[in-house]
């Protein structure tokens, strides 16, 4: 089946329960407001986590629609929505690979643990859900060679990368022993509205934006030339509503990507067309050279087949968007 | 260097402040031995927990020259020996697959946080001290072809694979991006004098000494064909003491291994050598099969090119002197 069209979608989620952690964050609080349009009872979850991405503004349009738990996801507070969800998109975590290393238990919490916990609480009380965790390119480590198929190796360089591939085997092994119906996708860069600005440790796209919002110099570290797969978040949204309609017991990992890879040069002279800010080649700061993964693009061709999933948003209009949504909200997203 | 002979591995060692985690259990403890046979001043933490193998018999014969702290690794109480150790032995953890699936966050803690704590405290107190991690084959998952090199893809197939994964990347990283001196043994199947026969999780090794000394019948799950790789604990001993004469801070890993596999049914033969019992051919168990690797033995020549190691115990040898050690001793190592 290929369940690209509304409707298939629809179908699928209108009138049931979706649980969503992360939710008050960047991808998750996309997803649900598009679950909501689709008709679904959504619960989000989400721990708000200081730095990490929740923002109450990001479910300003559909607070009246949505129930909102502010906990960690192996809470018990979180169990009722849990035991009577039909699909849970689990996209809790801390993504920055700086904070990561700097405090690699915060990250086991946030990124491992509580998964952990989650899934224990599932595989005893709801072992039926559907469960689509956000994985993470990350995990990769260096490229062996390019594009990146699922079959590269799983080669963490950072903290980060160790905790998310951990979780994502978590949710293979327990589709594979407990019979538990699971997938992963694993990320590239994405960027678009509701995503955090407030500080520059979450990935250069975000910096990128919020200084050419600003007018500000954009410092590129390193060469400026390295390449990069980005995704605009109404594209990855649309990956996890597709993948959710594939049943899966053998905990299959999908690459999301991009048709066309992009260097850093390239993703600022793309925000030039739209603002005006100045741009500096600088060397590496150590803290971030160490753990850097240098080329990346990724080979989506394997959920592609399974669900007819394709990037539709250029990176042009996907910036475009971005910059637009964050001007006019400017005051809920600058520090 | 090869520093394989006794009068270096001495000098590496004599009047040197060491620390062994895990130094009640089974190689943890054989390790302790040797070390103070050499003269090195060790300090054995050891959490004690129930089932995982620490016994206090196993140090009875050096417990006068051995420091005993009885904590989990990251526990203050720890600080102390950590801080001023030249050597590090990181062998604290859970064995047991069976208790992984059962139990992960249990294993979790024993196999991966409390390593975190660990290496957290020394990357800010004892950067220098030169540490290494006692990781398993059991990372590589089922063996995609024979024998396995260390470049063999990780693919754990249980939590205990996760976790093994986890603190084996960890210590990788902590090299590379902390310039911390570190490196990992990817142990297999290890048997010998000290090990822990209490009860039949940890693995089938322990389960046929057991049944072989009581005369009572050995069950072989499947075919009895699988292929291992059977290492006597002398011999990783003595990996671990090569190991640790050559610095690395890149965190590298080395595959013990033997010369000869064998099958679940030739160790059997071997142990009527020296035992009466019958063996009769079974069906896996659910909750065994789902995690079984198959097949697996590993190329260790990377460790042979580096330190000169290669094991000398035949199975015939180890498995009479493992015999004779548990009979003698019987009334501490059976329930």
């Amino acid at each position: 089946m290929v369940p690209s069209d509304r409707a298939t979608i629809e179908e699928l989620f209108r009138g049931q329960q979706v649980v969503v952690t992360g939710g008050m964050g960047f991808i998750g609080s996309n997803l649900v407001i598009r679950l909501v349009d689709l008709g679904a009872r959504v619960t989000a979850i989400d721990a708000f986590v200081p730095d990490h991405g929740a923002n109450p503004h990001n479910l300003s349009t559909v607070s009246d629609e949505v129930e909102v738990i502010r906990a960690y996801i192996d809470e018990p507070m979180c169990f009722p929505a849990l035991e009577r969800a039909s699909y849970i998109f689990d996209l809790a975590g801390q993504v920055s690979h700086i904070d990561g290393m700097n405090d690699p238990a915060k990250d086991l919490k946030c990124n491992y643990s509580t998964h952990l916990g989650m899934m224990e609480f599932l595989r005893r009380c709801n072992s039926k859900a559907r469960i689509i965790y956000s994985s993470t390119r990350q995990i990769y480590g260096r490229a062996l060679s390019l594009p990146v198929t699922e079959e590269h190796p799983v080669r963490p360089v950072d903290i980060n990368g160790i905790h998310k591939a951990a979780c994502e085997n978590l949710n293979t092994i327990y589709a594979r022993v407990h019979g538990m119906d699971t997938r992963s996708l694993r990320l590239t860069n994405t960027y678009g509205p509701r995503q955090l600005l407030q500080h520059d440790r979450q990935g250069f796209i975000s910096v990128f934006m919020k200084r050419a919002i600003l007018g500000e110099k954009i410092k590129l570290f390193g060469t400026g030339r390295q390449l990069r797969d980005l995704n605009y978040v109404d594209d990855v949204v649309q990956a996890f509503l597709l993948a959710t309609a594939v049943p899966d017991t053998r905990g299959h990992v999908y690459n999301l990507g991009s048709d066309q890879p992009v260097s850093l040069h390239q993703i600022v002279e793309a925000l030039q067309e739209i603002c005006s800010f100045d741009v500096e080649v600088v060397p590496f700061p150590r803290e971030s050279e160490s753990i850097d993964i240098g080329d990346f693009h990724s080979d989506y061709s394997a959920i592609e087949k399974i669900t007819g999933w394709k990037p539709k948003i250029s990176l042009k209009k996907g910036l475009l968007r971005s910059i637009e949504f964050f001007r006019r909200n400017w005051i809920h997203y600058h520090a």
